[in-house]
């Protein structure tokens, strides 16, 4: 089997796949997409909030991207850990609830929600930030865009096409490649110039000065630059999708997400520094992104260039796919512990969870929206959640380390500690420094989201205490029930449904409401001819005529009380409402009847009790 | 009784009324609004049209307006036979039908409808267009203010409150006297200068010409002030409403409204010429409609125009109304006679034809929305059905008079004649002179309408064909039908589901439909615990149970399948499908809930005969 077959047969839904494993090479697209992707607008998130600083805020992109490869690094060692521990799949909120409790559980759910809803905006929105830099004309459409894009994705996770392996894995190593050389080759040149590279194609002049440099700047900048730091989670989430043996083939699957991951912010920093690149106001006509501005400046616009940028774009827009892979599946889990409903564990007609996808589209397109598609404006609301369930997740792996406490177990707790306090410290810094642009937000929707989740449980409790039950069935006995059938002037339909009645039971009642207005003829004046007859000639009970005479505004009221009374008057028999029923050939055709019989039906259904039971006689219209 | 009692009890609702009866004094603003507040708009169209011809286009208004006033003059004639003819009320669609046959009736019907449309949003936006030539600075808000009193109007006639005669007697007379003084003054200041009357507000100069005059405007502008001419048939419509003696009542109303009408036309056209009056640019600044500039011109912008004004603005909204309370009336006639869904003849809560209501309002808004809110544009529109109303409304009484070939019948043939002659020959002109324009889009409009009309009624034709009958009913003989039970897992809902048909017959089928995936329990696991044991205990046949499997894709297909069959099998007797039916506390508890049941029935009543019965048992959930 060639490679390309193995590959084919991968897509990111053979997650689910039981049987078929990977090894690190499709790993590091199916899982580390969403990672990989986040080095090329982690970096131009941080730049741009350097751009009130001019070319003076160019040198601290250094440091900043020290930090939050440091921090990295300490993520990677305490998911590392996670992947040991969990070689089930360690999801953020499967590690919190197990380990902290439900509620940390659901707060991790609802930070990864948000995560992944935003994940889809920020992942678009990037690839076509990245696409209009390249190609300036297509600026103006930058929403339509993002809109089309999100569209083909929402159609084709709802159509369950399992995309081959390929799809995600040309990109991928594509992006790799091309991203490496570019750093390569640009380092080389640098070094070649004694640190002074000159641009084949030079970046536009990086404005002047507007402030000076401050600690609020660059906590800012800092905190913009961690969603670099995001998707690196997935890999412990996907552990059971590796062949045996399955965690050292999934560490070293993280292992590679993560050093190609710190080869590219550490170049891209250094190298965006060397040409002296800044941002450039997203939005704005000139915005080019930082990678397009990089990749332009090491080999200018020739095809590599455009090649570069094809990867990218791919790559981002792919990212927005990891959250459609999961987004549905987290749902799933929550509607099996009985969090959200229960149709978000229902398996659409094309076997993928169709009603989790729709939403994420949905709100992942009023996100891209209401934020005019601009990346830039998402991000602080993007951060927020995914260090939350970093956290939640990793303090989790402490509380497990010490429920376990095997061998050496100190030391892993320690290291998962590490990883808390790191990201935890990160998150508190992240939410402060953005609070106003928009991580209030963040922090508003999640304890609702999270109120949300509890009172859906409490309703399914609710529902479960009340129609659960283990007792064996009582047999009531045989009664025929009193059948009512609301008549309008005398048709066939009429007749099917006192047809239905007169087969079922000997008591029944014909009710006709009759407004002063209406034209509709008087049963009663033909009752005896057309029912009374026929009924005493064959010698059994006729059905009773009740007329009710009703006003315009509560057509039905009458009717509504009559059945009540007859219910309460015969607490042991069943009420058997026949209504009659229109069936018509097409369905367009429905527009020109009045809903009467549903609305009476839905009337029924609230104001009567248990035994009142409401049938439809279809009589089926032909051409 | 005073006058003002005997007017406060007169709204335009009291067509309505049987019983009170009005005189000419209130016929002329209940009937007339219409047609008098086309003095309003007519001229300025027509002016509008002469803007390329400069200066030398005023001279022009002149003969056109003498044109005019013709016509008017012989539909005059033509329509007080019509009210002689038809005391019982003489509606283009009645007459139309009952002597040319239904087909014109339907064509003279939706004429008529989109007349209605036309003159709401003509109306409003007339009115809206003065009230910004007084308070320019309202000009930006002309959308805004169009729909908010399309908004307004559509409230007051969907709550039904009978507006007091007084709301359309008082702008009337306000509007004829103020109006009426303007023409009077005018007039006097013209012949005592000579025929050079001096403006106290000098109206805008007529901008130079940019065209000669030609055969080809003269006949547009022609067309355009055509629309002075709508609103005249509304006597004959409301012949009913008049005290006795009924038809010279009506007649002298008629008359009264005509005199006035070519006292208007024909004083707004001299006196725009004397003055040296030009339309301006509908929709550009400084826009300014022709009355305003009248009115300012005679007596300057003092609290005498601001009165004047507010008049104009009064009667051109209520001329809106004039729709509001026919065109519901015109749908419930053709719902009568099942033209269109029977639910235009059904009196909503407030006692109105609400459905009619609504669905002018939004055919009037789109209609305001897509022409900007601008008269002029809406006119071409405007005229093409209101004239093919009046042909075919006087065609038919050329017919009436050959059918009935009373004393002096040839006379009265001949003016309808010269009347259908004269609108018909107009009808031409303003089709074809305003075709590009819009007029058009009527005629593309109108057969489609046509069409509509005639398919609502083929299909209503088709269902009383299919479900009539006179025959009496055949008793069946009772026989037990075999109960289906769609079940889930054992729980209290399922219990009660099963004993509803346990009740019923003996003869029950539980069917569970279960797929490979699913953790529901199997309930053949404690079936004979649960339902075999007590079954036996009692001594009756036991319930079958029946296990389908099915796929997701298609989750009711076994189960509709397996209702078929039971259904085939067993010709003389009903199938009862139960399906357990949870109902709710609160509306919004029901997202938490798969629609499944409700899928279901739909499913089984498309798919099954009319011996298949649904039934859902409902469960209510307490809080």
């Amino acid at each position: 089997m060639s490679v390309l077959d193995v590959l084919l047969g991968r897509p990111l839904s053979s997650r689910e796949a039981e049987g078929e494993h990977i090894g690190p090479l499709a790993g590091v697209p199916v899982l580390g997409l969403d990672a990989l992707s986040s080095a090329a607008y982690g970096p131009e998130a941080a730049l741009t909030l350097l751009l009130p600083l001019g070319a003076m805020g160019l040198p601290y992109i250094g440091p900043i991207s020290a930090l939050i490869i440091a921090i990295l690094a300490i993520v990677y060692v305490s998911y590392r850990q996670t992947i040991a521990a969990y070689p089930g799949g360690g999801g953020s909120y499967t590690v919190a609830k197990e380990n902290l409790g439900p509620r940390y559980g659901l707060l991790a759910g609802a930070a990864l929600s948000l995560d992944y809803i935003l994940n889809v905006a920020v992942g678009i929105s990037a690839g076509v930030g990245a696409l209009v830099s390249a190609i300036p004309s297509l600026l103006p459409h930058t929403m339509s865009l993002c809109l089309l894009i999100l569209g083909l994705l929402t159609l084709i996770n709802l159509r369950g096409t399992r995309e081959s392996g390929l799809v995600f894995m040309l990109p991928t190593y594509a992006f790799v490649g091309t991203l490496g050389t570019v750093i390569v080759v640009g380092l080389a040149r640098s070094i070649a110039s004694h640190g002074h590279p000159v641009a084949v194609t030079v970046p536009p002049t990086v404005p002047a000065a507007t402030q000076v440099a401050s600690i609020w700047i660059l906590v800012r900048a800092f905190a913009s630059g961690c969603t670099a730091l995001t998707g690196v989670e997935a890999v412990s989430n996907g552990v059971p999708l590796f062949r045996k043996p399955t965690v050292p083939l999934a560490q070293r699957t993280l292992t590679a997400i993560i050093a190609i991951l710190v080869v590219l912010l550490g170049g891209i920093a250094y190298l965006s520094y060397a040409y002296h690149i800044g941002a450039t106001t997203p939005g704005e006509a000139g915005y080019q992104s930082v990678l397009s501005m990089l990749v332009a400046a090491v080999f200018g616009r020739g095809i590599f260039y455009y090649f570069t940028i094809g990867a990218v774009v791919a790559v981002l827009a792919l990212s927005a796919n990891t959250s459609f892979a999961d987004f549905p599946r987290l749902c799933r889990v929550l509607a099996n512990d009985r969090y959200v409903p229960g149709s978000f564990a229902v398996r659409g007609r094309r076997l993928v969870f169709s009603q989790g996808i729709i939403l994420l589209a949905v709100l992942a397109g009023v996100l891209l929206v209401a934020f005019g598609g601009i990346t830039d404006r998402l991000i602080p609301l993007f951060a927020v959640g995914a260090f939350l369930a970093f956290t939640l997740s990793q303090a989790g792996m402490v509380r497990h380390w010490w429920r376990v406490r095997g061998h050496g177990w100190l030391r892993s707790a320690v290291v998962n500690a590490s990883g808390a306090a790191a990201t935890g410290i990160t998150l508190v810094v992240v939410a402060v420094s953005k609070f106003t642009e928009g991580a209030w937000l963040t922090m508003v929707v999640m304890p609702l989201l999270l109120l949300f989740f509890l009172g859906v449980n409490r309703h399914y409790l609710r529902v479960s205490r009340q129609i659960g039950t283990i007792a064996p069935l009582e047999l009531p006995g045989r009664h025929d029930p009193i059948a009512v059938v609301a008549a309008g002037s005398w048709s066939k339909l009429t007749q099917q449904a006192l047809k239905f009645a007169l087969r079922l039971t000997e008591d029944v009642y014909v009710v006709q409401v009759r407004t002063e207005r209406d034209s509709i003829e008087d049963l009663a004046d033909n009752w005896d001819l057309l029912i009374g007859n026929p009924a005493r000639a064959a010698g059994i009970a006729a059905p009773k005529l009740i007329t009710l005479c009703s006003d315009v505004r509560l057509f039905f009221k009458p009717f509504v009380d009559f059945v009540v009374s007859l219910e309460e008057a015969h607490p042991d028999r069943d009420v058997v409402v026949v209504i009659p029923d229109l069936v018509m050939t097409h369905w367009y055709e429905n527009i020109l009847h009045n809903n009467r019989g549903a609305f009476l039906r839905m009337v029924l259904r609230t104001r009567c009790g248990a035994r009142t039971i409401v049938v439809n006689t279809p009589f089926h219209l032909h051409d």
